[in-house]
C-alpha cells in the first residue's frame, strides 16, 4: 500500500513528467548515444561546495560564430584558477578543460588530475563551460535556450570549439600571455572536444589529454555492437553464471509482462513505485543501470554517476550469485540492480519515469550531431537482441525534437574512415587515454597513431578514471597511467619552450 | 554633346545605380580587400560560350551546416567532367576548383590550367560554385539572397570550405569513389579556400594549389602598406617618372577640384560622362584601375579584367611618358589610365558609378570576415597617404550592411601570427604559387613552410597567372612554374597510390 506521502510524491511526479515531456521527449531507449552523458546526476553532486579553489568569470560569446545573422550573444560561464601561474614572462601554461555536457562546476570537482597536476607545472588552470549547460545558456535562461528547435539549433560541437577558440585567444589577449602555451583536458565527450580541437585548432593548442573519448563511434567507423558487447563482457569476467542470469531475465521479463496481473508482479518484484505500463519500461530501466555500472566500474568507492562500492560490477554480480538456489531470476536482477539503484538503502520505491536524463542538452545533440550507432546481437551480447536502425531514429528523433538527425555530419567535419589517418598525418600531441572496462572505450583510439599521438590504456580502468582525484585506493597501473600522462604533457611543452628558445636565440 | 542613345545609357544606368545602392553600397574606398574580387566583369565574359566541356549540375546543401536552424536549402551549382576519369577501380584523381566569389562558369573559363592538365591525369573536374555566387543563390533568388543581413548572413568562407567537403563526399559515395584521391586548385580568394580545406578538411584531399592566395593579409600579419606598395613598386619598376606622373597628381587633382569650375574641368579632361561631384570619386576610379592594372599585369593580352595589352604597366607608363614635355600631368594620367579603361577605343565616356564592383557578395565579405587591413605611407607608395583604420571602417559596414565585422575572426579560426608554424606542423602538400608583380603576393606565402608546403613564386607574374590557359607567348618562367605544380600533383598522387598500395598488400 502506498503511504499518502509515497501518493503526493507520485502526483508531483506525473506534474513534472507532463510538464518535462511537453518541451522534451526521451530518445528511443536503443539510442546508445545517451549513455555517453553523465549531465544528469550534475543536480545533485552539485549541492556540494566546489572542491577547488576558482573564480568564476563570464565572456560574452557570439551564438553563432559561422553566420552573421542577428542573434543574442550569451555569457559563457567559466572557472579561473591563477594561483600557481608562472604568468605571461615565464610562459607560464594554460591547462585547460573542454567542459562537455554539463554543469561545468561539476566537472571541475570531478576532473581533480588536473587540479592536482597544475601546480607542479605552474599552470592557470581554466574550465570553460559548454553552451547550452550550466549557467552558459543562450537567450537568458535555460527555459528560453531549450524551448524549440529554433532556439537550441545552436548546441552543437563546432560551436563549442568556436567557443573555446575564442575565449582562449581572447584571454591571452588580455593577459598578454599569446606566447603561453595552452594544454586541453577532456573526458569523454569534452575528451572528444578536446581531441578534435587538436585537429581543428591546431594553432590553440600544443597537446590534448582525450580521456575516453568516443571519437569513433559513429556511422559505421566501429561495430554497432561494440558498446553492449563490452558492458556484456564486464559482466562475463566477474560471473559467467551473473552474466547468464542477466540474459535470460529479458525473456522472464517479456513472458510474465504478457500474463493476466504479470506487470503487477513485475512492480511488485522490482520496488517500482507506479505499476508498469509496459515491460519494456523495465528493461529499459535495467539495461541503463548496466550500461552505467560498466562506465563507473571504478577500482574504488565512489559517488561520480551514483553513490556506488568499488568495482561495482563484481558487486552486483555477487549479489546475483550469491541468492540460493531456488530464487528466481527476477529476484536475483532485482537484487543486482539495487547495487545501482540502491547502494545507500535508501530508496523504498524507484521511479522509472524519474529518469534523470529527461530534459537535457545532449538528447538533442544525440537527436542532431552525435548519432551513435547502437546495436546488440545474440551471440556476445548480454542484452536483447536489437538492430540500429537510422529510419525509426530519424523519426523519433523528428518526433521528439522537430528536427533530422545528420549521421553523416560528424564524419564529413572530423573525418570518417579517414580519421585516424589524418590525426597521423597532420596531428600531434594527443593522447587518448581509455579504461577497457569502459564500453566506450571500443569507439576510441586504442592503438597508437603515431609518435606523438597515443595510445593509453588500462586493462581495469572505467570511464575517464585517469581524470579523477588521486585516492589512497589508486591501484598501481593508475598511477602508472597518471604518471605517463604527466610525462607526455611535460614533454610537450619542454618541446614547446626548446623551439621557443631556438626562435628567441636566433 | 551627348547623343540621345548616350542619354538613354546615362538614364539607365543611373536608375540602375538607384536599385543597387537600396540594397547594397560601394566600401570605404581604402578598403582594399574589394581588389580581391574579380566578380565584376564576368557578367560580361559569360555572354561567350563556355571554352571547355562539363555537365551543369546541381546539389543540395543545408544553408547552415553549423547549426540546426530550419532554413531553406538551397541548390549548389557544380560543372563536372568525367570525360577523362580513370574511375573508380584505377582509383581515378578528382581534380576541384574551389569556386571563389563569382559565377563558376567563368572561374571554369579562365582556369585553363586544370582542363589542361586534367586528361593526362585521368582526373575527373569538378568546379563546385561558391554559395551566393552565380546560380547557387539560396532563397531561391539573388534578390531574395541579398536583401539584407539576415539573408546574407550565411555567406562566409566557413560555411563555403563545408559546401565542398559535403559535396565531395556524397559526390565520392554516389560513384563508389572514395578511394580517389582528390587534388584542390582555387586562385585568388579560391586559393585561400583551397588552402584552408587542407588545414581545417585535411581528411577530404590529398593536396592544394593555392594560386595567388593572400591567406596574411589579416590583421597585423603583413604591414597594411604591402597591397598598395607592390602596385606602386610595378608602375616604379617600368618607369620612375611614370612612378612620379602619379604620386604627383594627386594632388593637382585635388587643387583642381577645390577651384571654381574645377570639378567640370576634370569631368572634361577625364572623359567622364556624368560631372564630378567630388575629386575623390575620380581618385578612387584611378586607385582602382592602378590596383588591377597591377593584378592583370600579365606578359600577354588578356581579356580576364579587361581587355588589356600584355604588360599592361609597361603599357601605361609608356603612354604617361611618351607626351610631349608641355602636356599636364592630368593629360599624362589620362592617357595612362585609358589603357585600362579603354584599350579597345570604344569608349566615349567613362561613367564613375558605372563601376561594376556594386552590387557584390565580395562587399559582404569584405564588411564580415575578409576584414584586410589597407594603408598607403607617402615614401614607398604612389597613392595618396591614408592609414587603416578599423573604427570608420566598422561604422562604414555597419552603415552599408547592417553588420559589424569580425576582424579576429579568420586569424582565430585558420590560425593568425601561428597560421605558417601550424602549416608546417599541421599541413602536407600545399603549393602558394604568386607572382611578385600582383599586389596580393604580399599577403601570401613567400618561403616554403615546410618539404611538402612550398612556395613557387615568379618574378614577373601576376594575379594566379599559372591557372590560365596555356598561349603561345607564355615566357619560359611560366612554362616552367606550371611544370613544377605538375610534378608536386604527380609527387602527391604517387605517394598517395604508394600508400594505397601498401595498405593493400599488407
Amino acid at each position: 500500500m502506498a503511504t499518502p506521502w509515497q501518493c503526493l510524491c507520485l502526483i508531483l511526479i506525473l506534474i513534472i513528467s507532463i510538464l518535462c515531456q511537453a518541451s522534451s521527449i526521451q530518445l528511443p531507449s536503443k539510442n546508445g548515444a545517451r549513455y555517453l552523458s553523465i549531465f544528469w546526476s550534475s543536480n545533485r553532486t552539485l549541492s556540494v561546495s566546489p572542491k577547488y579553489n576558482y573564480e568564476t568569470k563570464y565572456f560574452q560569446q557570439k551564438l553563432d560564430h559561422f553566420s552573421f545573422t542577428h542573434l543574442p550573444s550569451f555569457r559563457q560561464r567559466y572557472l579561473i584558477n591563477t594561483q600557481y601561474w608562472l604568468g605571461p614572462s615565464r610562459l607560464g601554461p594554460i591547462f585547460l578543460y573542454c567542459g562537455n555536457e554539463g554543469d561545468i562546476e561539476w566537472f571541475a570537482a570531478n576532473t581533480g588530475f588536473l587540479w592536482e597536476i597544475a601546480p607542479r607545472f605552474g599552470a592557470m588552470v581554466i574550465f570553460p563551460e559548454h553552451r547550452y549547460y550550466g549557467e552558459s545558456m543562450p537567450y537568458g535562461s535555460k527555459e528560453e535556450a531549450y524551448k524549440n528547435a529554433t532556439t537550441l539549433s545552436y548546441l552543437t560541437a563546432e560551436q563549442a570549439l568556436a567557443d573555446y577558440a575564442v575565449l582562449i585567444i581572447e584571454l591571452k589577449r588580455n593577459l598578454s600571455a599569446q606566447a603561453c602555451p595552452v594544454v586541453l583536458f577532456g573526458g569523454s565527450y569534452g575528451g572528444m572536444l578536446a581531441a578534435w580541437m587538436r585537429l581543428k585548432y591546431p594553432h590553440i593548442s600544443i597537446g590534448a589529454l582525450a580521456s575516453s573519448a568516443p571519437v569513433l563511434q559513429f556511422e559505421d567507423l566501429v561495430p554497432p555492437e561494440t558498446f553492449y558487447n563490452i558492458v556484456s563482457n564486464d559482466f562475463r569476467r566477474e560471473s559467467m553464471s551473473c552474466f547468464r542470469s542477466i540474459k535470460e531475465s529479458w525473456d522472464v521479463i517479456n513472458k510474465v509482462g504478457q500474463i493476466n496481473g504479470g506487470l503487477a508482479q513485475l512492480t511488485k518484484t522490482f520496488h517500482i513505485c507506479r505499476e508498469l505500463e509496459s515491460a519494456d519500461s523495465l528493461t529499459n530501466w535495467l539495461e541503463s543501470a548496466y550500461s552505467y555500472l560498466a562506465m563507473a566500474n571504478y577500482p574504488y568507492p565512489t559517488d561520480f554517476l551514483m553513490p556506488l562500492p568499488g568495482n561495482p560490477i563484481k558487486e552486483v554480480c555477487r549479489k546475483i550469485d550469491s541468492l540460493p538456489d531456488g530464487a528466481s531470476v527476477l529476484q536475483r536482477i532485482f537484487e543486482g540492480v539495487s547495487v545501482y539503484y540502491n547502494y545507500t538503502g535508501k530508496v523504498n520505491c524507484f521511479n522509472l519515469d524519474d529518469d534523470p536524463h529527461g530534459m537535457s542538452g545532449w538528447n538533442w545533440q544525440a537527436c542532431t550531431e552525435m548519432i551513435m550507432p547502437m546495436a546488440s546481437n545474440r551471440t556476445t551480447s548480454m542484452f536483447p537482441e536489437f538492430y540500429y536502425d537510422p529510419k525509426s531514429n530519424e523519426e523519433q528523433c523528428l518526433k521528439d525534437y522537430h528536427v533530422k538527425p545528420r549521421p553523416t555530419w560528424i564524419t564529413t567535419e572530423f573525418g570518417g574512415h579517414a580519421f585516424k589517418s589524418a590525426l597521423k598525418a597532420f596531428g600531434s600531441n594527443i593522447i587518448f587515454s581509455n579504461g577497457l572496462l569502459d564500453p566506450w572505450s571500443g569507439g576510441s583510439v586504442l592503438k597508437d597513431v603515431s609518435d606523438t599521438i597515443v595510445a593509453l590504456i588500462t586493462e581495469k580502468g572505467a570511464h575517464h578514471l585517469d581524470l579523477r582525484a588521486a585516492t589512497a585506493e589508486d591501484p598501481d597501473w593508475l598511477l602508472d597511467q597518471r604518471s605517463s600522462e604527466i610525462k607526455m604533457i611535460r614533454d610537450w611543452l619542454d618541446e614547446y619552450y626548446g623551439e621557443k628558445k631556438a626562435t628567441f636565440s636566433m
